[in-house]
């Protein structure tokens, strides 16, 4: 391993990190807050990532080093981004341990919270929370490679760590270029919201912080009642459709640019997605309809709750915990798959569930007609064997990474229900899971353990498991 | 499809199933109870499979033929095996869905049950619960090709189809000669297992009934209190050990009675299932310590627990549902690994999760080396990238009819924790869940939907899956 390399990169991240600390300083100024935990984590950042962005440039460097470099980036910005909860101090932040793991729930839009009392908290500290979903959601490394002067050719090594689906797709010959295009539709859509929450009736900082959550497909809010508090159902219809918005592919919003529209309405994945949140939605409106009685304020409910949850977001306006288990169940059902590839969203994402559903057809197949050599296609293109035994690998691996979270967290004595939903919904990224986790919950009350595991779970899930698992690799370890 | 010859093998298979109630009506006609339910059992039966046996014969079928006849006959003896249950009414089988589900249970040696008051049931019927738990174990096509003439060259498919695990062992190049090595024994570790189990004092009958669910890794006892009634170190011991050796792939027997000690021993599966088995006995009577307060108690009752979960059998001497919440955790992911190929167990297989844990492996080395072609090897053989793929393929299917079932299940408004363990533990062949199925639990509660789908869930478990998919494919209905 090139481990200079590695820390240059580490270093120039954090740069942005600490410098993206100065939205939510302003807001702390403007709102006459303390502005000392922005500016002593800042200094604190920049300490450390100063002297590591002046180390010697190299323009060469492996995949490996690009998913390693990205896997140890996420774990220190789940850190550094804990620090201005840290030095805030109180409101629920008890131990440095809740802050990573606040922290971490932010930059990977899982949205998972220790706090139960969120509007205690200064309007800065809430804008930062938030704002970590905004960057996490695109990617930090995505963000730092349109931002600074190019880091080498293989820049895309990064991008491409960092980026979740089972098909990493360029949109321009360059990195940054492909970066800049992607900053752009998000902070475009992004502003689209915000403007769109304040007609609505929100005020222009409930609209900021609920947009970059939105965009992130994070799903903290500064009420504590969530998206519920404001009881709109204009509001609740616009957060609703941004949610969605933001976890399909970006890919397809550079298409509709080029004009591409019918290319991007045939995209597979995006079908499969849009059928999966239909059906889903009319599960969840029809077992909820004994708890609202009113199939249309059933409908709001629940078409808000599984856009909420299969986008990864988490934010809520009912909880669900009471609703029949029948809706828990799907809902549960969206964790796993969550959104599209090349979205903000989390999950083992909605390609690979369609592309285990066409492996197990041809398997079925194969059966039948045992000489026959099939393939398996998306979007009319064949997918490459390889391609598709790491999709189904990637399966594998997350299921097992679920259960061992899980086991950890048991370690709690807290039911299965709350261990199995606590490690799927970090795991993939969600926010709240089941019982006393559920939507209006909180996660205060696990043992630092689990939370440092369920930390890792977020990262592991945001980065798609390889980034993180490379480290554990005792070859990446080893002098080169 | 070929639907003539599907059917012969059925009226074949089903003939075996009627002779095998002789069993259970000798055991009525003992004990004095009514032989009737037995007899018109036995009558329905062979109306329905005498004239299907006389079918024209046919050398010649394909795969697609074999698989699609094994899941047929299997949903068709779930079906057969309950009648008796019907005929002697009450005592819990109050309508004919529970007896399917109770059948079904016993075949697919799953031992989940709809009875609550077991110990009012006649002799006769208790006994034929055990014995369908060994007759399904090793498998009824398996018993037939041993029994009956030969049904054509290609009989193997049947046994393939049948026989559990990624790769499928031929003993002897013809499979009547196979069937009746493994057969055999299978007779003779029961016959030992019958009277270590009398010598330890338990009755002749209940010794019967105990070796019969053991050596299927069922889970049915003549007990309400299952094992746990004996309260016996010794007895508990004898089963405990009897479990984890029906949970062995059969093959290594065969390889130690040809003098291969050695290369038995060296088996990638066997040792990885002995080493999960102790870490998990560790682990489990660590967590179930505070309960028993004595480390020996404590080890008996996480050894027995350990070795029935993992075996896929069932048995309790313990109410692990009133254990900390590390220790039901650790059985459920027991749940999910099971037992070896070739065993009479259920579960994903434990050389399917070393594959799996291989395939991640390679994928990590692959990040690191893209241009290594590695391959994946089992007992120093490579393994071929299709068996592999077949194998991820499997576990995804698996992880999809859990999820598929539970939402089924979740109809019925129960907890997670249920819907997700009563799936869970069909589509493994355990038996108990959490909650209110556990070891003192019971399936009567279930609607008869859930109880068909469980039942279902068992039957696809039982045979892997993929016999019971292709029955679900267009192209296995088109006239050929």
């Amino acid at each position: 391993m090139n481990w200079k390399f590695v820390l240059k990169i580490l270093g120039r991240v954090s740069l942005v990190v600490a410098a993206s600390m100065t939205l939510p300083l302003l807001c702390a100024l403007i709102y006459r807050e303390d502005p000392l935990p922005f500016l002593y984590s800042m200094g604190i950042i920049l300490c450390v990532s100063l002297p590591l962005s002046f180390l010697p440039a190299e323009k060469h460097f492996s995949f490996r080093e690009g998913f390693a470099a990205v896997g140890l980036i996420w774990l220190f910005i789940g850190v550094a981004g804990g620090l201005p909860f840290f030095f805030n101090g109180g409101g629920g932040f008890n131990t440095f341990v809740d802050c990573i793991f606040e922290s971490s729930s932010g930059f990977t839009t899982t949205g998972a919270t220790i706090l139960t009392d969120i509007e205690s908290l200064p309007n800065g500290i809430l804008l930062w929370r938030a704002f970590t979903h905004w960057l996490g959601g695109m990617g930090v490394l995505v963000l730092a490679t349109a931002l600074l002067p190019s880091m080498g050719v293989r820049s895309q090594y990064l991008a491409q760590a960092e980026s979740p689906g089972p098909v990493f797709s360029k949109l321009a010959p360059k990195q940054s270029q492909s970066s800049k295009i992607l900053y752009s539709i998000y902070c475009a859509m992004t502003a689209v919201e915000v403007v769109l929450l304040k007609l609505a009736g929100m005020p222009w900082y409930d609209a900021l912080v609920h947009a970059f959550s939105t965009a992130g497909t994070g799903g903290f809010s500064n009420r504590a009642a969530s998206v519920g508090a404001y009881d709109s159902a204009v509001i609740d219809l616009i957060i609703s459709v941004f949610m969605l918005l933001f976890s399909i592919n970006f890919s397809l919003y550079f298409l509709i640019l080029q004009r591409r529209v019918r290319e991007a309405l045939k995209s597979d994945e995006l079908r499969f997605f849009l059928l999966v949140v239909a059906l889903a939605t009319v599960g969840v409106t029809a077992a909820a309809l004994p708890v609202y009685g009113d199939l249309l304020r059933s409908l709001r409910y629940a078409f808000f709750q599984v856009s909420s949850i299969v986008s990864t977001t988490g934010f809520a306006t009912a909880d669900y915990v009471l609703w029949p288990q029948l809706a828990q169940f799907i809902l549960i059902l969206l964790m796993f798959m969550g959104a599209c590839a090349g979205s903000t969203g989390g999950g083992i994402k909605s390609s690979r569930v369609l592309l285990l559903l066409r492996s197990i057809r041809r398997e079925i197949r194969q059966i039948s007609h045992p000489r026959l050599v099939e393939v398996v296609k998306l979007d009319g293109k064949v997918i490459p064997e390889e391609t598709l035994r790491s999709v189904l690998v990637f399966i594998g691996c997350y299921f097992l990474i679920l259960l061992g979270g899980g086991l950890i967290v048991s370690l709690d004595d807290v039911s299965f229900s709350v261990s199995f939903s606590a490690a799927l919904t970090c795991l993939s990224n969600v926010g709240p899971g089941l019982q006393e986790i559920g939507p209006v919950g909180s996660f205060a009350a696990f043992s630092p353990l689990s939370k440092l595991v369920l930390s890792v779970c977020m990262i592991a899930g945001r980065l798609e498991i390889f980034p993180i698992l490379i480290l554990l690799a005792p070859s990446t370890w080893r002098r080169s």
